[in-house]
């Protein structure tokens, strides 16, 4: 029986029924507008494809992930306001009646890239996708890493010389942490400039490399990944060997491993599956949803 | 049968043989000298105490854990010299022929507070110790974290303001990393005075905090752990008040779990195991050695 799978994002919802094989029969986008809007259209198009033997959900967050919390399921303090305590897992549960699995969007798209993405056969890696906003995910022996809530890797502290960029950080909660100095909103904020409008040689891109290198050894040092895989809408090509060239400094060869020796042109990896890892990454929740074959809460 | 457990650091071996239970027999004290004239008096001690089932090792690093490696079991590119490639697993093995378990020194206590400490009990947490160095340990579902080698969360950059803190930091390798900047001789050599001369309202206290704060939000944004235990002779009692709250401060509320709610006293605590986790937690080591039975490499 074909599995649903809803990447939900700030922006859209893309919505897709297919198989364990990563095989997608069916797809489609929907903006997100309001919860009661949004929703209503992406159960109208899963019930146009029942039967189904479950449905994954990566989502937007934060979203609470603990099964012991009375809000399970629910978006938790987002700035979409009209989704805060949005009930997420239980709206599609109540309408699809169908066992619903849920985990962050990065954290289902890192189980795709580790299925059949830049991290096949790698179990402890890392997936941090660079767009409007930057969250990371760690896959540790093959299991996404849940502790007290779900990774906020995109807000990190990083050294921020104010002399060399005084731009002073558009994250809300924390100003210049990493997402505040180097998400897609905050390059564009700081150069007055729209992304496609910056050329490759631009100083926005040294400086981005030099903050997503900043965090990459940070995240190196405490999680020790086999792999660190970048993706979205920031990771244009030209940036990975700007990033890998300041990570080789800024680690100064204090990490000992052969994957760390030479250029980092295999450790620090572009997506293969870019624009899919999401979507297919829901795809693998479902089936686990649909292997445990019971609810997942709600 | 007894346990051998060693706690191989820079300045000193401290070698025990105890009981599954954590009850220590018999202990003794051997300052570091170079890796032969210190194994002789390691390997006597333990030779006294015969038979034991297995030894662990809590060893002072970067060592080598990759058991596919030529390597594993040796001690790397340590700044002393002497012990540089010294093959410790393996001289333990061969002088005892037991079977031996090696991790690095707070991966070793940070079992010992899962077991006895601050963490019992709790499976996702990080120990972090404050003395020479800064070294951190990360336990997931109960199993210290591993990667590409093991963590080194005691390098991570974090901001340093020149015009508050002109100190350049002392770390060899990068400067003014978290321990070039925090640990206790970077401490000593800022303010030119011996930590235990340094009063509870003194300066250096507050930007102490200030470091360690900037890198338990870090470590909280990238691992989520559920407590974070601090050791080491520099984590005397009245930083952790400072330090807690600056965290609060730094995560202005965008974690949300009901153990951040509040002053955090439970969430960053001390270590009641203070200088016996490593020596406590080589014996957990020894004791998984000896339940497997069999050869952890050489």
């Amino acid at each position: 029986m074909p599995l649903g799978a809803i990447e939900a994002g700030g922006t859209k919802f893309v919505c897709a029924v297919g198989l364990p094989s990563g095989e997608l029969l069916h797809q489609t986008r929907i903006p997100t507008s309001t919860p009661q809007e949004t929703m209503e259209r992406v159960v109208a198009f899963f019930r146009a494809h029942q039967p189904l033997a479950a449905v994954g959900i990566g989502s937007f967050g934060p979203v609470q992930l603990n099964r012991d919390s009375p809000r399970f399921g629910f978006i938790a303090n987002t700035p979409k306001i009209a989704w805060r305590s949005f009930n997420l897992l239980g709206a599609v549960q109540r309408a699809l009646e169908v066992p619903v699995a849920l985990d962050t969007d990065v954290n289902a798209a890192a189980l795709a890239e580790a299925r059949w993405g830049a991290a096949a056969g790698i179990r402890t890696f890392l997936y941090v996708t660079v767009g409007t906003g930057i969250g990371g995910a760690a896959l540790v022996g093959g299991i996404p890493l849940h502790g007290l809530t779900h990774p906020e890797m995109g807000h990190i502290r990083i050294p921020h010389d104010r002399t060399l960029d005084p731009f002073p950080g558009i994250c809300p909660s924390h100003g210049d942490c990493l997402e505040g100095l180097a998400c897609g909103p905050a390059i564009e904020a700081r150069w007055q400039t729209p992304l496609s409008m910056l050329p490759g040689d631009h100083p926005a891109w040294t400086l981005e490399a030099e903050y997503l290198a900043l965090a990459c050894v940070n995240w190196m040092c405490t999680l020790v990944p086999e792999r660190i895989v970048l993706g979205g809408g920031v990771m244009q090509a030209h940036l990975f060997p700007l990033i890998r060239a300041r990570v080789r400094d800024l680690l100064n060869q204090y990490l000992e491993a052969p994957e760390l020796a030479g250029e980092l042109d295999r450790y620090i990896a572009p997506s293969p599956l870019e624009g899919r890892a999401g979507v297919l990454g829901a795809l693998l929740l479902a089936a686990q949803a649909a292997d445990s074959g019971k609810l997942a809460g709600g």
